[in-house]
């Protein structure tokens, strides 16, 4: 399995409301898209002041899967809505579980 | 069940050796720290250049155990012996699961 995991940090104008939106949207891309075998995402605990502010983390039968997944017309579609205006910063790491 | 994700990224004068003393390193701290529930961690698989290098994550039953964990002697002895000359950049998330 191939287990995606990205984190987010928010710009400044990013509120609660924008957070929800895209949550929402998150929660749709499961049931348009076919290769995710498991979606879990949400807001950092704030346990800490390093930490970024939001994490999603998917996981893929095959790397074939993973790439069907990133360049999804829905994908692409959530990320110019939610994620072009809002993330000042994305890190992600792929790797095997 | 708190989940805490770290990704890495490593200097450029890290090594395969250094990484594989670093696995090892981390392999042992579960059998220490009683805290931790689940201990996965491995290198980023390089499906893109915007990746990180490597990833951890770690469970725990409460916040307060988590806490036990970083600041437990056998956490910080491996953060100064393998991480503080090695990572480059270090980020962090802790979610609810």
């Amino acid at each position: 399995m191939i287990r995606h995991v990205v984190m987010f940090r928010w710009h400044d104008h990013v509120d609660r409301a924008a957070v929800a939106a895209l949550d929402a949207a998150l929660d749709r891309l499961p049931t348009v898209i076919g290769e995710i075998v498991s979606y879990v995402h949400g807001p950092d605990l704030e346990l800490s002041d390093t930490t970024f502010d939001y994490v999603l983390v998917a996981d893929f039968e095959t790397v074939d899967d993973f790439h069907t997944y990133r360049d999804h017309p829905e994908h692409q579609a959530f990320i110019a809505e939610h994620i072009v205006d809002t993330a000042a910063e994305r890190v992600a790491v792929q790797y095997q579980v």
